[in-house]
């Protein structure tokens, strides 16, 4: 069988490292190329020691491959994948320049003006679940940021099916390998060890993505979402908590309309490899490392709101997992190839 | 000048060795008997090496004190605080059997009949931002739950303003020690490390407390609460984040109205030693150890909601620091005595 | 091709729960029973929810296998062991009912006389780098202690080639879940967090296994071996320290001496797929959730010491990952199988 | 009672703030002036919000004090230290300037002469469990690194008392605040958490000091010392376990030597008001954010060593409490004066 050659531009952050380690088990692609700027001309075992099983040497330039993964910053990302797709390379891009369809949303959230706005719409936002069709056939797939990931999985069911009012209330809590491998004060261990803090309270970069998703699944009554993130103390997972009233007469508030609400997001999800319907809240250490999505959806009965409780691996299926599920679907080899390992416990 | 003799009931717990810790450091009382039942016998340098220092066995039964704390479990408390009353001791509750001025609500989150319905009336919610007066002469303060501290304070300039409308979701996030120092695997560390998950969905016993005192506050409108706690893997520290929509009319949905809001809660907190209200959201680490509060309260424009988000430490602030608070209200001494240590950073 | 049947007695440790894991992912076994007394009748998923891909009932009794790895704690495995063996099934033993060659050292450190001391005799100690061949046709195999893993493997090339005297230090810090999943309160969250503690001064039953495999390796010139274990803040993996005198005219005591100590290593390692010999300080977090060992050797110029770090997984090749290896050499099939994912980072 | 006014040289890094807090609690002083070259301008309580109580503008230079404590990094704090002697200040140096009374080595170990070589020899060496008197009346004092202090306190009464043979090794373990407050990969969160690694296997700047004061206390047999120190993921805390073996015929190698020990340490430390000799082994905990320093002296009776260990606060005994014990000591106050809080558990 004769493996398909992939390739990561920017290797030496957490997605790109992430990619290589999944990359190297995945058993129908090689990975025959990675780059990275600082750190060009080693050996991809030197600079992280676990890797030392992949012969590859870091590459200022990106060779010869039939896929890219793209994990540079935004902004440097939209360059790379242009060349590429020049050059006729299929590309998933991790970064967020070509998550939203509006260029003018693109310019007020990224501060500047998107440099191909003529390729938004062509990009397919790499969600399996919801987009599943137009990911195999797609050669740009946009794969959703770490937060979105969690909040649009957890809600889509409730959206969808009209059973929620506008109102959304997003809470989520995320680990620190989610403000990536950058050094800042806020990810210094010792101010990050022993707290927890929100912020971007006045808008975080990924609310705009979770409301074009979620309001494509509803467009006749767009959410209206409020999305705060925290950091946690720990390095991997993300946890969302999300809320909403119940809409009125759409759902009994009451034990039976919580086995109801159970029902329907089993229903939604019934074909889905990763995503795994649950009774009790789940844990981010079930997800620890793997590409599943653990939801516990509930009715708090007393006050007639949705509650939905999410959890994944912000790099896993946040990040690297899910572009590897989205290259399976491109490939149109099995969408779980490479991705079956659970969660490392505990 | 003669030292007010104190006692804890149940030093053995985090709230009681806390308290232990701070009574140590007090200049106007004097630690003058500690009991805990396992360990009744030992030097309490013995059972806990830091408190080496304090020169006190502890006992199966309280010897003479003018002011009691007692850090036993609820249920257990009461029949503690009932014989300490009629010994004509005052006390401090840590517990939860006095804070619910309704007993069959005691009855239904507790799965017990009160023992002694009559005295919830008499005992006063040891919240001094709220209840500062009845505090100081009160014979039996309920000290409020860690939760309702950090929820209460976040919101109470907003609900009694009225400026929100009744919908309030509170989303909270909890350093282990919570959970107490008796073992359970949840808080067994290599299950509690490098996780998050949200407990209690369909009703945590904190929740009523945090109705109970919004609604005095709002007695026309009274909040319709729905409350999330969440574990972390940290030690201390509660961060609250709490939402609600903006009632029409009462403040300008804009950077204005923000300013508003910053105002009205220094106003509300002018004269309070141990809430600051700031600009940037808090740190549970800049709260660590210490009695202070930290709030940030702010507007989504997009959405016109109320955000608030308080710090505190569970166990000074939402447990030992406020019954010395209460303690010193007591006894009318400077209410800050022993409490102006700040937290401990990083 | 037909996949052999193995079977876990105690699948509800955090050996056994990594034996399903890494078992389920293997390309040559089937995962056929699995046994837990506490939790026979639920479904494996259902007590750990991130392996909800392995379709299994936890049984009372385990069924029918070719092999099985018993994790259960000492005393209890021996019967264990033995009914299986009396059952001709192959055995690998996690426990350490069967490490030590020496009945009477067994009694005095474990405080029971051994139950089948002529089966001691027969077990293998499955360190495959020390003894591959004869862990190929045993039939019960006693797979090491986590932390005499790390210490023989850090000490064996310098032991067996006679460079250094045998004044040996071992410093080894353990991550907690070395502890296991029984609770106790120096694993309770709030006591393991933010510490670190030595334990065991007096002897730790981990040290006459360390001694009984070094003195192998050095018969004349047996090691005296001072070992103090460390409990660490995190979750999984093992460092160790060790310390000798180099023997006089044995490796000089400078830069050369440093790269023969290296060539040294890497020969006594060249065709041992799960140890890497490298030149910095390695880093628990390069093994976590493998099955590989980091080591760096190196002389301390100052003083004419050796000092050389190891690091593993506890979980990984510290038990079920090694015990896999085990298998893998029982079984005769590819020693790496289904053990090749590199790290989990970050 | 007027207060002494002193001054914090460079207040922003862990030490500075350390101080900070210290001495806002401290009854006899006054922190009059605080320096930061990045910061200078901003109320300390914006740059740091638990400090908000502290009412002071961080500077650019240091205003009118009787002391000062320097808290520069090395090189830099000596030209500080230089020019604030020449002021008539006196000066407690945090840096590592003043420590060797040797010039060459600093010129070895820091890579640069020193500024003025003559001064090293009037600066004493902080460590009051050993030159208590001398600092009473120094103009200069040269606080003690954090390995150091929790090294020497650990084997002080071995080495003086002769009971051990010089063949020492020293592993440490350390909190990343020790690292301090600069940006390195090495403590970027989702590196050290979960992550422990030896470091500085060549020689850490550490030992020269270990070494120069232990050789005082035996002068005749002076030891020659392994240092190794490990990086461990928390916050605070140095755990230091040291091996030596006993000198042959000094002390008996049975329980009753061990008793001996005991009593050996005990006696050494009787009217030390921060050091407690334990008979269990120490916890970092035990002593976070406090300036005590727990030690427990033990043999290993199957190879006749000893094994010590010591528990502190690096940033407190390892840092700025020791510098305020050193302050109280040079103005003839209390020695204990605001630093008598134990340490916060948990």
């Amino acid at each position: 069988m004769n493996k398909v050659k992939v390739g990561i531009i920017n290797v030496t952050g957490y997605a790109g490292v992430e990619l290589a380690r999944l990359l190297s088990q995945h058993p129908a692609v090689e990975l025959a190329s990675v780059t990275g700027r600082s750190l060009a001309g080693q050996l991809l075992g030197e600079a992280f020691p676990q890797l030392s099983g992949i012969n590859l040497t870091i590459e200022a330039k990106l060779g010869q491959v039939e896929l890219a993964f793209s994990a540079m910053p935004h902004q440097e990302s939209a360059k790379e994948v242009i060349t590429l797709l020049d050059r006729g390379v299929r590309v998933i891009d991790i970064s967020a320049d070509f998550r939203l369809k509006d260029a003018s949303a693109y310019l007020s959230w990224y501060g500047v003006s998107h440099p191909r706005p003529e390729l938004l719409s062509h990009a397919v936002y790499g969600l399996p679940e919801l987009h599943r069709t137009d990911i195999g056939s797609a050669t740009l797939v946009a794969n959703p940021g770490c937060y979105p990931t969690g909040a649009i999985l957890a809600l889509a069911p409730a959206v969808k099916s009209g059973i929620i009012a506008p109102e959304v209330i997003i809470d989520s809590k995320s680990g620190v390998s989610g403000a990536g491998r950058s050094l800042s004060l806020k990810t210094h261990f010792p101010e990050a060890n022993e707290n927890v803090t929100a912020y971007a309270l006045d808008g975080h970069r990924h609310l705009p993505e979770i409301v074009q998703e979620l309001s494509q699944l509803a467009p006749g009554s767009p959410p209206q979402v409020s999305f705060v993130p925290h950091l946690i103390p720990m390095t991997r997972g993300i946890l969302t908590t999300a809320y909403a009233p119940l809409a009125p007469g759409k759902i009994s508030v009451d034990r039976e309309g919580q086995q109801a609400l159970l029902k329907l997001y089993r229903d939604f999800y019934r074909d889905e490899p990763f995503v795994r319907v649950i009774e009790e809240p789940p844990h981010t250490k079930h997800a620890w490392g793997s590409n599943y999505c653990f939801i516990c959806p509930t009715i708090d009965i007393r006050t007639g709101r949705l509650i939905t409780v999410s959890a994944i691996d912000n790099l896993v299926k946040g990040a690297a997992g899910q572009a590897i599920q989205n290259m399976n679907l491109m490939l149109g080899i099995e969408e779980t190839s490479g991705l079956g390992a659970p969660a490392v416990y505990p």
